[in-house]
């Protein structure tokens, strides 16, 4: 049902009422008008808002003609009687405490989700990773991309591929070559809403309850929780300076492994041949699946890129992940799989169960911007821009820490690791409220780790922090640095860093 | 690894080499070049294409630039040998017939999902349901929504909220109230990607394997195989003219049942108020959730609309189910939830482990149209227009088949079912065919039927077409209607109608 256009309607555009309007709606619908329901004359709202009572009428006349209050000439509106029902009906039969039904894998996921983030404060500087600045979005570009896309009538409005528009596959093909030296046919790649779902795809088609599968410790947090919440059980192998350790792994029967070997995600290590070529010969062995993310490889500042393993002879078992959120924006939920082709028809099909395709025009637009060149373009751009905040990060961490820190995973990506040698793990609470304090956000790599107890003995021996710097100008990473040390100091100080009680930081949502 | 811009590729822009470029490195990618790998020399090239010779250089240089060919001078170009040995490989090691371990959902998942889609051909009229005119889609006015949106600068990109931004979420509430009378709060409201992404939301938090399942008979199949994907076991209600047969429902057990209230599909019936309220008395009974999929409220030509299950008293076991697939475009993959207080966490932490969020441009677009009315209006013309398609389908249907045939559903929808009562179901096969010969595409409505043979007796006993008309102009549907009157005839003509074999349609991927 879609109402008539009323004059009031009509009007409330031109005199620019809508803002009392919708002021009032949501007061309505918060039940901000007590028992009697009456809202103020229409006089004495003019009068405390500052504008003309006509204005005010209209904004009433819409309320009216959509059925939230009622108006009679000479007496003040009164919220309607079916909306003041509602709103009592629903506070009576809904109460938020109703006994919840769920699957088993809602259930599991109760358990393995990370926690709703926190409404965001106001940061002097916020190291948190996995955020970007939008000054490096190519707004224009991509408007004209989106633009571009939209203006390309097609014959008619359908459902598209489920594996991604063939447009977009082509040009991903040829930037995958390009950049990465991977190699595929179109078929083999499956667009996604992000490298999230092409995680979640990963997990519901290759694991089942009780199978297991490889994590890097310390790993990303989102991955690990996607494939627990299918059952299956996590095994954590220890990342050391060249990412993770292979030997260890030969040793563990799996059914998939994920790994981040371009940039280690968090501690930042490149995998280097000779372990590349072991996890591909233990996947073969076992007949297991890897997943490679290659979420950041964008950004190298000063080593020769590896090679994915895509690339590498005997890697018919690699599942490559790749994604824009690092380069464009993670708000615009676009990433890619390359699956090996025997999965290719079992990929389209679960992404055409689970959400029929990702949408079309985001795709369209990047296949316009990997066509023309200007993905390239910017992408070299967000390199030097952040390359620029890289450095202003290493400088202000060395001039104020010196070798009372340690810096791990600077050559790529968009964050480092800060180990501090002299603050030992019990103190980590106590400097991230210190920080908060002081108006910067920081987040420890100990929540990376895996939090079992049969691990413990390899959780880190001093406080270390993942330091993401995508988002912050160099003025906010120079001041974030030195009120960091200065909450290092206080820490010092004051010594009661053990007792401090553990601050609730959505760290766990990190990248 | 991104490589420094080459001098060919700054001037290739200019000179319009590009499309020489692309198609020469596709040809190189699709191994067009013989064991030899050896390209056509510049000269001979640009004579063929008509184009200068340096143009054509310009696209060898680029090849180069990027790896593709080798190029020496005085010699003709050549496939890289790195490029050829690697299409060699893929050939060679990755056989299609590798065998595949999927999990157990992923192996029900090829048992239950459809078949890709065929290519489309070259219809005169394409009776398929679920596509929309490109020409009733609201071009300016979105273009103008998704620029504001990217207009609108937030301080960081970053990942947003997991249930959709509160912006389109409090548009929402108020257009469900306006338009449906539908009451909640903005926290019960999720973004998803289509309504497939809803139903498979619930599938997953709902559901265990073995759980039974209500299902409509005739129903949605998307609906049907999201929820078998789980593991879970259809249970069919039988649909009469007033939708699902709630006395039939009464006295079974199931966790959920996805029902089609407001237009049953695909039959078309409008469930009355004592149906809607035995059904919501058997959800609180057997404390099961019941998934009202309200997908084509927007269009009612003549009747009153009944106000959805989910504005009833006693609804507090309904998940409603919107979309924008009807009303603006399937691609653009938006939907929403409105779910009960108790599940929006656990709605919320599935939808962040699936996918993060619903891409953020889009949220923001729709939110612009719905609160500057502009959507409302966009339905308000799309309704008429496609009141004027049904008008068209109604007079040519009855024009040409007078009472040979029933029509049912027309009241609503983007859809009528047409019966044929002189056609037995044997014949349908053939029917599709000689309509298919003539460019008509035309869609049984018997494989919505549940195809088990417990269920046989309920399968209809004369030919039913689905027949959807928001994709056509008049002209063709009057056109389609006449080829379609001419495929009966001979038909009957022939008699052979029994024999022939049924033609594989990609009908099961309908709306």
């Amino acid at each position: 049902m879609v109402q008539t256009k009323t004059p009031a309607q009509k009007r409330i555009r031109k005199m620019g009422a809508r803002q009392i309007y919708e002021a009032l709606r949501d007061q309505i619908l918060e039940s901000v008008y007590g028992a009697d329901g009456l809202l103020p004359s229409s006089r004495a709202l003019a009068g405390e808002l500052g504008v003309s009572r006509s204005t005010v009428t209209v904004a009433y006349e819409q309320l009216a003609a959509e059925g939230f209050i009622d108006v009679r000439p000479g007496a003040r509106p009164r919220v309607a009687k079916a909306v003041a029902e509602a709103r009592n009906r629903d506070t009576r039969s809904r109460p938020s405490s109703r006994k919840v039904r769920l699957s088993t894998y809602g259930q599991r996921l109760s358990q393995v989700a990370p926690r709703p983030s926190e409404p965001s404060r106001n940061f002097i500087a916020n190291f948190r990773y996995g955020d970007l600045s939008p000054s490096d979005f190519p707004v224009l570009a991509w408007k004209r991309a989106v633009v571009a896309a939209m203006t390309r009538r097609p014959t008619k409005l359908t459902y598209d591929d489920p594996s991604g528009s063939r447009r977009l596959r082509t040009a991903l093909r040829a930037y995958l070559w390009r950049t990465r030296t991977v190699r595929c046919e179109v078929d083999q790649i499956i667009a996604v809403n992000g490298s999230q779902q092409g995680l979640d795809l990963c997990a519901r088609l290759l694991l089942d309850p009780g199978d297991r599968f490889v994590m890097e410790n310390p790993g990303y947090l989102m991955a690990r929780h996607v494939f627990s919440a299918t059952g299956a059980l996590a095994v954590s192998i220890p990342v050391d300076t060249d990412g993770l350790d292979t030997e260890q792994l030969v040793k563990t029967e799996a059914r998939l492994a994920y790994v981040t070997p371009s940039h280690q995600f968090p501690l930042g290590a490149v995998m280097p041949i000779g372990r590349r070529h072991q996890l591909l010969a233990w996947a073969r062995k076992f007949d297991a699946y890897v997943i490679e993310d290659d979420y950041d490889s964008e950004y190298r500042y000063d080593t020769k890129p590896v090679p994915p393993l895509h690339a590498l002879e005997g890697s018919e078992n690699v599942i490559y992940l790749g994604t824009v959120s690092k380069t464009l924006s993670p708000t615009l939920r676009i990433g890619y799989l390359v699956v090996p082709p025997e999965l290719r028809s079992a990929f389209a099909a679960a992404k055409l169960i689970m959400d029929r395709h990702t949408p079309l025009a985001g795709q369209d637009a990047l296949a316009t911007m990997l066509e023309t060149g200007v993905y390239d373009s910017h992408v070299r751009r967000a390199r030097r821009r952040n390359g620029e905040r890289r450095q202003a990060l290493l400088d202000a961490l060395h001039r104020r820490f010196g070798d009372r820190i340690q810096i791990d995973g600077a050559a790529a990506g968009l964050h480092v690791v800060v180990w501090f040698r002299d603050l030992p793990p019990t103190s980590e609470a106590a400097l991230i409220e210190a920080a908060l304090a002081k108006g910067v956000g920081i987040y420890p790599v100990s929540s990376l780790f895996d939090q079992r107890r049969q691990a413990r003995r390899h959780r880190p021996d001093v406080v270390g922090l993942v330091m993401g710097y995508a988002a912050l100008e160099t003025r906010q990473i120079e001041r974030g640095c030195e009120l960091l040390v200065q909450a290092v100091e206080q820490l010092r100080s004051t010594r009661h860093a053990t007792r401090q009680r553990r601050r609730q930081l959505d760290y766990q949502n990190l990248r």
